[in-house]
């Protein structure tokens, strides 16, 4: 069989719009790889649907391409494809441009927002779904032996194994034969999500290990932390650039709104006693991690490769009080929406980046700073009443609205 | 909240025209049930478009329910939804009817049929993934406490786990903690699937797992070997009651296959050495089998309940060499179209359903007998270049038709 050729130094970002995907385009573009993006603007689309914006004004993609090529002479291409339903554009744009890799960050990622209704519920599983399953399909068809990198969560394993740090990936357990003989095996990681986002992201992983067997596939899997921050070394270069700072109820994720909340005066909420402990990168790490990641692509017959990319954990209530020594905001205790332990431990496994050479950047003041600024400088373009996450994992649960702001919330519609 | 009143002896069949679900339909009618079906039809086109039709000759469904009426006095109704499309009109007809129970036969249930294309890899995934998840979802949304039953495959266990006889649904392991104890859990039964097919089943789970945590859905999961005979009890009443009997390269199942094709004096085909064990179990103890789950619902507040529906394991070259007993057919050994192990051990528990008090039909001479009979009567229906397994699981391999037939096909063509 002929061995096509791929580009080694092009690759296609999908969902390279998005909060992770567009600082990873500039990053990796500025190192000189050549990027082609494929998104379909469906989150922009859900900023419509919910009548929300980015706090940061984000460009339009148009807009946010020309700026970059200008100041760098980078040129970055997009291609606007649905991958959950347009499959035979998706197979012409990788026998087009042959990339040595593709990152896949395509997917609805808000856990409340995946909980809203059986809407939301069902477009979540045909998106991601069918959006995975088409591009892995789309891969095999070509024959181009492209390594696909994909964005899944920490959330999958459920922050449950009493006293056992999670691994990357694969579980080392023992099984007792019917003999009485003890066999040692290493299994995937059995999930627990804790919502329909996070479950999709565990079926990825029976696609991944699917596709890897039979067809060889290389596929490195990245279970994320929760990012925070907004800006990188290359969206801070033009305002233009800037990147998605998302602080409404689904999108907004913990440590940004809390930082969010404080610089806007808001009440920093949480959600039920803070007790859950939870793992978190800064968007800076991920796109290095994402680097290091397509640079060191496993070999052809390995299986799976699952990196845990977070570099460290924090109780939700311990965030909540730095964030209020910083900015002396106040803290709000409301119940949560979500359906999950109120306390647990988490000791995660992150080897796999250091060892490729990830030197994390860790949680400090200056970092936190810098985004509580970038909340003060757009603090004039929230809009307060999306603030509160109001989604609900089952019917007899309370959306997390501070008492009194649920009240003043109401008397401004008047 | 409310309690809604359920209807106890009404059951909703999905996929009540299949294989498996026009018996349950007969057998459960007749037990007293009332039998509302909901299929959209799609497994008689699939017969369209591979140009190839049952044996036996069915009878469209709406002159089955007729004659079944006639002859007994039950009525059984049909609904013509796609559940993987039709969203509203589910949830409509579960607030309307309310059933006890819903059956769900309703998924792409062919491996070699979800690898012939990518065409067919995807609208497996998202006919079973969209269809299941779009019954938990109804189900959840409509408020009603019923009971699913769904049936999965022995098929996901992927006949790996050396020396443990595979446990029904969930595994015993023991983790080592960070401190250096040993911790019991219990996990899902970590999953091998061998096609996209067996793929959909192992997501199934996930769906199934989360449903049950986030809105404590009473699931039971029957994990069924392959089902062989053809007539139950019910179906026998009447030859316009008769039952589908696949034959063909795709849907045929191998004990069936063997039947039909020394009944044709067609070489028996074996894919590579025989050596593969699997699961078995007769037609007539799978509507007996789903009776007994209906009849065992698990409690509210259960784990998803998993039962393997099967009552014995064989190796395919002794049903091979017990059919040319029977028969005095011939063997012939082709290529395995399918990426599989060669040999494989395969011990299965099966002892939820004998407590439940299943008295299992096993393999004899007597129904091998009946089967062949059913064969050799339809064999003038049979269109012989369809026999042989042509979908393979990647391009490097081979399907498995016998070399002289090949030829023999090839010269009926000119
Ligand atoms: N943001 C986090 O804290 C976080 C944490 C862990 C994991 N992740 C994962 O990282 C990935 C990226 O997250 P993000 O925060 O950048 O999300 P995002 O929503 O900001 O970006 C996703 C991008 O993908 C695009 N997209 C979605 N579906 C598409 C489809 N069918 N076809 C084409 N384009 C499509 C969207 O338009 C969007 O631009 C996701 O898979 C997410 O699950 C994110
Ligand atoms: N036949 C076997 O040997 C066997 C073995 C193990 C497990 N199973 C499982 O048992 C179940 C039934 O198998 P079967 O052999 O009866 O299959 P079948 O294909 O004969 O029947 C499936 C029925 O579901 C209907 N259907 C499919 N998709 C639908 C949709 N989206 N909306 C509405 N109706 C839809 C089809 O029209 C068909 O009538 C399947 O889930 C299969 O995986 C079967």
């Amino acid at each position: 069989m002929d061995i096509k050729r791929l580009n080694r130094k092009k690759v296609i970002i999908i969902g390279g719009d998005g909060f992770c995907g567009w600082p990873t385009t500039l990053h990796l573009s500025r190192q000189g790889y050549e990027v082609v993006i494929v998104d379909n603007l469906s989150r922009r689309n859900i900023d419509n649907e919910l009548e929300v914006e980015s706090l940061t004004p984000i460009k339009p993609l148009g807009e946010r391409i020309k700026v970059w090529q200008e100041l760098t002479g980078h040129k970055i291409r997009h291609i606007n494809i649905n991958i959950a339903e347009d499959y035979e554009q998706l197979l012409q744009v990788l026998n087009d441009e042959k990339p040595g890799t593709i990152i896949h960050f395509a997917e609805q990622r808000s856990a409340p927002y995946s909980m809203k209704s059986p809407r939301h519920k069902r477009y979540t599983v045909n998106n991601n779904i069918n959006g995975t399953h088409n591009l892995l399909c789309a891969i095999s068809e070509s024959e181009l032996d492209i390594h696909l990198v994909h964005l899944g969560t920490m959330g999958v394993y459920g922050y449950g194994t009493a006293g056992v740090k999670i691994p990357e990936g694969y579980l080392e357990v023992e099984v007792i034969t019917d003999k009485g003989e003890r066999v040692e095996q290493e299994i995937l990681y059995p999930t627990n999500p804790g919502s329909v986002y996070h479950m999709t992201k565990s079926q990825d992983q029976l696609l991944f290990q699917y596709y890897n067997k039979n067809d060889q596939m290389r596929i490195t899997d990245l279970h994320q932390g929760i990012v925070w921050g907004t800006n990188t070394e290359e969206t801070k270069l033009d305002e233009r650039l800037i990147n998605r700072f998302d602080y409404d109820g689904d999108y907004g994720t913990v440590l940004n709104r809390f930082l969010m909340q404080a610089a806007l005066d808001y009440p920093i909420t949480v959600h039920g006693t803070g007790g859950q402990t939870r793992a978190f990168i800064h968007i800076q790490d991920t796109v290095r991690c994402i680097q290091l990641a397509i640079e060191n692509p496993p070999q052809k017959e390995d299986r799976v490769m699952i990196f845990n990319q977070m570099t460290e954990t924090h109780r939700i209530e311990d965030l909540a009080k730095m964030v209020r020594e910083l900015t002396e905001g106040e803290i709000a205790y409301v119940q949560n929406p979500r359906k999950e332990a109120a306390e647990n431990e988490l000791h995660v496994k992150n080897d796999l980046f250091l060892s490729k050479g990830l030197k994390p950047t860790t949680l400090n003041q200056g970092l936190l700073r810098e985004v509580s600024e970038v909340a003060k400088r757009y603090a004039h373009r929230a809009d307060l009443s999306k603030i509160p996450a109001r989604s609900v994992w089952t019917k007899d649960q309370q959306p997390g609205v501070p008492e009194e702001r649920e009240a003043a919330i109401e008397k401004s519609r008047l």
